[in-house]
């Protein structure tokens, strides 16, 4: 029997299990021999559960059975998961995992390690869920020279802007209600502030670019500085605010970053909602390509291991390694120039007229409501924006503080994608 | 040397030799091993073009280079093309292809032939040009039952169709623009009629379903009888037309059909525009998934034959059969109930309570323009249109007669995509 064992019975771990249990026939049809869950290993004890029957305790039984081809890791965090990872390929089995955390920080090591036991270590699961895009890029892109990624890599973020700007709803509503769902865990950071979204763009630009991009190295910008009234004010100018992650190759050098930033209606990424998750990549020869599909969950997670598990199966040994475990990727930071959304409060309207004479005759004015004081019926606030011209970054710090003199108080600059 | 050789230098050929000479040394750096394009087989002379080198008469030559490890068919047409599939198979080659009639007509038999062989016959370019789908459908999202697939698979069609709405053109007139550009052929049917993206959505559904679905016996109807009016009605409705290649598979049966369908705007298929494709999946783990980008042209489809190529490198052979191969699909008619858009013309129009009392409550009134007669300044006809409430083909077939009493003459009817 080709016996699978799943490490970390979690949310994406039972979901390998029961996808596992369910489609046993349909795999081991298509394989011409029993192929099937084997062990499950959880500090819980599972009873009652379907997964009883498979339950271990130790990482040691699993290891030493010959007839266990593949160890999944579905255990969250970093250490206790690279350690299991690294034994299981040490012990001659094949690993796959969804955990982004391992792959980000130990993905070249792993890499060598599984290819020098003609094993493979593979991890379609980490990034977007279900949706296939670590084989794409790997395989059936590769003719391309990739130039370009752009993605919405985080569900629990995109819920929450999507849901801002449908429900009128603030950062923090939208917080407690994305927690309530179990899209957002009690500590939001990992996926509110970016880093989440940061270590699969590494991934997937270590793949594109061929040179393994340090997750530590990506600059990340969150969405908690993204109000409601950004996302009103964006839309009257005809673009939607989505967290991107996104990376550039120019001139042998990695430009990336992970941003919300302002995306025209229209783009393919404008319309990805809720907690969809969509990659869109350039290449010479193919252009643009988008995959769309849901970018979290148990299911959509586990169909992106069974996929691997079924990968391995049709070739459970590789002739190449990614060229990214043997070289380092050189990030610099993009002074290309942009379009750039500014906010700003003031006592009073200021005048379109000095808006467009301090960022250039392109510029598109936005203004929003005035913010009374709820006690006294007289206005306290004038909450403004502008669309500026494209501009590098040391353009735009040019100009800012010329803010000042129009009576207005900066609050937030957005990038828009071009 | 790992050499490849290319039968047919048209506009895939080509594009094919270019990307293996232009990758080579990418290629030969990733696999540790020269890897490069060896023969270039075809009719014309080559003289002069960059080909010239490789360029070989016989595919005997080719053949008994044990050198030779992949033999690319971009030759197109069915007879000469599988001819030489089948021998460049038999004589313990890899096949790589991106002729869909033959993957249509013989995928099976090549199938097995490759597989007895211990080796692999490849086809991701037959669909979607550079859209990675096959090997996405065939092991990334194995784990799911696929219950439907709804595709965008002919960029002919969908250049014309989206540049009738946007141009306020003919049929003929893109046609015509169509053939100018290289887009479609001098004797269009295989496009227009839809018997391409029946060929496409006939493979793909095989290995969805896991059944082998005949294209003859998909239901296939083409563009032709869609005028700019039909553009126009259902842009008011709030919907685009698109040739819609569809499968649903439901109680072991294959619902399959090729047609022009109203697409809601807002539907992931509707913005699919110009020579872009698009191939929607559903799935009981990862629900939509959505696949895009240029489904034609050289570059696209190019890049789809050298993926095949590398995964071949990867894994010289596999471990299972597509379960089509043994099977036949079950195909049935789909009688379930749909939207339909209906366009008449009448002499005068026809009272709205009318065709609401007609075609059921939640009828959708759509009206166009009078004609004028050019001469005399007369109204001549009048064009309308409505959207019918869900109902089955039955009841379609039972409500549409009774236009004629109302003064109206049936000119088209269309489905809506749900």
């Amino acid at each position: 029997m080709y016996k699978i064992a799943v490490c970390g019975c979690g949310v994406v771990g039972s979901g390998v299990c029961d996808a596992l249990i369910h489609q046993r026939e349909k795999l081991s049809r298509r394989f011409a021999r029993e192929v099937g869950l084997a062990y499950v290993l959880d500090i819980r004890d599972l009873k009652g559960t379907p997964y009883e029957p498979y339950k271990t305790d130790s990482l040691e039984t699993i290891l030493s059975d010959p007839e266990t081809e593949v160890v999944v890791i579905t255990i969250g965090g970093l250490d206790l998961a690279a350690d299991y990872c690294f034994r299981a390929l040490k012990a001659g089995k094949h690993v796959v995992t969804s955990n982004k955390a391992v792959v980000a920080a130990h993905g070249p090591e792993l890499e060598r390690l599984a290819f020098s036991k003609n094993h493979r270590f593979m991890y379609e699961a980490s990034v977007g869920g279900g949706i296939p895009i670590i084989r794409p890029l790997n395989i059936c892109l590769y003719a391309n020279d990739i130039t370009e990624i752009q993605g919405i890599l985080n569900g629990t973020t995109n819920y929450m802007l999507t849901g801002m700007f449908r429900r009128h709803a603030s950062f923090d509503e939208m917080l407690a209600r994305a927690q309530r769902k179990g899209y957002a865990e009690a500590d939001p950071t990992a996926d509110v502030d970016g880093f989440d979204a940061a270590r699969k763009i590494a991934i997937l630009s270590s793949i594109a670019y061929g040179g393994f991009v340090d997750y530590r190295k990506v600059p990340c910008r969150g969405i908690r500085d993204v109000a409601l009234v950004d996302h009103e004010l964006a839309d009257k100018a005809g673009f939607a605010i989505k967290l991107i992650a996104g990376s550039r190759f120019e001139g042998g050098k990695v430009f990336i970053s992970v941003e919300p930033k302002l995306v025209p209606r229209g783009h393919l990424l404008s319309d990805v909602n809720s907690v969809y998750n969509a990659i869109l990549t350039k290449g010479n020869y193919t252009g643009d390509s988008l995959f769309y599909g849901q970018g979290a969950g148990k299911e959509a997670t586990a169909s992106a291991v069974v996929g691997d598990i079924v990968e391995l199966l049709e070739a459970p040994a590789v002739a190449s390694l990614p060229e990214f475990v043997d070289k380092e990727a050189e990030i610099a930071r993009d002074e290309r120039p942009a379009r750039y959304y500014i906010r700003f409060t003031s006592l009073r309207p200021v005048p379109a007229g000095a808006l467009i004479d301090l960022f250039g005759d392109d510029t598109l004015c936005l203004y929003s409501k005035v913010e009374k004081d709820p006690w006294e019926d007289i206005d306290v606030d004038v909450t403004g924006g502008v669309i500026t011209p494209a501009c590098t970054p040391e353009e735009l710090e040019a100009k800012v503080p010329g803010l000042n003199p129009l009576g207005a108080t900066l609050k937030l600059i957005l990038k828009v994608l071009d």
